[in-house]
């Protein structure tokens, strides 16, 4: 790590998957040059396949792209488990541990991560659920939040989505759902906010059809969860909060003020479930979302989508969230 | 029934729960002289009641109202059950009952039913999920689908949405889906798609994050979706189905679609659960969805939402759902 790095405020970004589209977003992300004005970007991967995704994209007639000779790039090629690189899951996982230690060294660091194939990570023996899990892992962060966040680029509004649960199968949810969780969610939750406004609004969805229609639909709404929520809303006066609420009427009013100043503009909204947070997020923000780790001692954020494999070298994947990831990062840092 | 009823294409529409937005939004759509211009429409309900509810809409300036004497109303009020109707709950299940002998009775007539309140209709000892499940039984139908369906205003294209599973708590969804189901509504969203197009292409959510990210995050896409798409994709290869498909990217082209004349256009998507599928349909169709019900002997369609009980008789309701309710059931009736 060159001593220059500790100097400016600064954006750490991993790569991800080089098998994926992680270096092609990056490259086009960062010929914006606005991203470059008021930090310090380093980029954490392979300088050698970052030029030779450059070349490629390039002789594909891509435009827009930076040129990696003009990154700074943390090069881990170079590094003493060069050996286990080429394998691209084990080097992902690499790049995200060593990034972490970055973050952690340099004063006013941020981090960005390209996205990661659960898959890979397994297969070369790293078994986390996600990213998430490892940085949590990494930091001692107990309580580590998913926040997909959005800034609409219509009206200005931040559109924030915390997850209660994450990457769990389905059928697991209401297991893994109970009042500390969603006490500790609406915490996190409600302290995001804050930093943004003095009394937020926050929304709650229930967990079945209709928030369990009154006991018709489920029973978790009227066994705890309006209770829960009764006596989180009694240790937290200036916060105003809505729910259980029925899932499919949670997330209209945020498409509204998605597209319409006047409309009314929530906070947050905290979803029981991956799907049931995620469907709208990128329904509503489609590229402008970012998800981002509250918990942790520095400021994360990362693309809200895959590595897209399938895509992968054609030259055709957007960078919108990319860019929105590494501008959110900033603003974080920043505001936070 | 009057004679005159049996020599005009006939949509019978019930008022749903008195207490609620129904007869509201019924009066404020039947205000659009469209609606009535290719068609014979009958409200099933209590003429006195709807009476009472112009007036009082009247009174506080509510605009663009139907008044009922100029509507043909199947007034139940003056039935041998009038008795029991005191209560909205018990009214509105014999509104539903009655229409449905209506519609088997008349000739090109179908159905569309307005929000009833599921508790207050298991209070009256009504015990039924929902409108849907009662009329299944009804006409002795085995099969029936909840199709959501919306015709962008913007673009023309229809967008549909079949839940495989409808009104379960959410716990019990893994339960209930296998092979058959799968099978049983493919063949329903097919035939539905296959009325507007020959070679219609669907989607298939998966159950699980990401679709189960290769068994990492649930196993039912790996131990029997994939195969079972494959299966019922052998059997029907002039349709084009695309899944698993993770859940929370399965509906973003829809977004899209809506929006945009230059975009892919799915016919159809099959969701897993009721959520799944409603959060999508409502943030990108919002108040222009309509519940349609597949496998009945008639067509019947809905407005997508509920009761609306906190703002009733405050003449702020929205009607679109209604119209396009109303809409639907006749281009069906004519099409399909």
């Amino acid at each position: 790590m060159s001593k220059q790095f500790k100097e400016k405020f600064n954006i750490v970004i991993t790569v991800g998957d080089e098998k994926g589209i992680g270096p092609e977003i990056i490259l086009k992300a960062l010929s914006l040059k606005e991203l470059h004005l008021k930090s310090k970007i380093i980029v954490v991967g392979s300088k050698k396949k970052l030029i030779a995704e450059y070349k490629l994209l390039k002789s594909i007639g891509t435009k827009r792209l930076k040129n990696p000779e003009e990154l700074e790039i943390e090069d881990i090629t170079n590094s003493n488990f060069s050996k286990e690189m080429d394998n691209s899951g084990n080097a992902s996982f690499y790049y995200l541990q060593h990034a972490i230690e970055m973050v952690q060294s340099l004063p006013k660091a941020t981090l960005v991560t390209g996205p990661i194939c659960k898959k890979s990570w397994a297969e070369s023996g790293h078994h986390y659920p996600g990213q998430t899990e490892f940085l949590a892992e990494s930091c001692n962060a107990k309580d580590v939040g998913m926040l997909f966040t959005a800034k609409s680029p219509i009206t200005g509004w931040r559109f924030n989505t915390l997850l209660a649960t994450t990457h769990i199968p389905l059928k697991e949810v209401p297991k893994h759902l109970n009042k500390n969780l969603i006490f500790s969610k609406l915490d996190q939750l409600s302290n995001f906010a804050k930093k943004f406004k003095n009394n937020p609004h926050l929304k709650i969805a229930g967990l079945n059809p209709h928030a369990g229609e009154n006991g018709l639909l489920g029973l978790e709404e009227t066994a705890w969860m309006k209770e829960t929520l009764e006596q989180w809303s009694d240790l937290n006066p200036n916060i105003k909060i809505e729910g259980p609420m029925s899932p499919d009427s949670c997330w209209i009013s945020s498409a509204k003020a998605w597209q319409k100043e006047i409309s009314e503009k929530n906070d947050g909204i905290l979803a029981m479930y991956h799907d049931q947070g995620l469907i709208p997020v990128k329904v509503i923000a489609s590229n402008y979302s970012v998800n981002t780790t509250l918990g942790l001692p520095f400021v994360r954020t990362s693309p809200d989508h895959g590595t897209g494999f399938d895509i992968a070298g054609m030259g055709i994947a957007q960078c919108q969230s990319m860019i929105e990831a590494i501008k959110t990062a900033r603003e974080f840092s920043l505001e936070l």
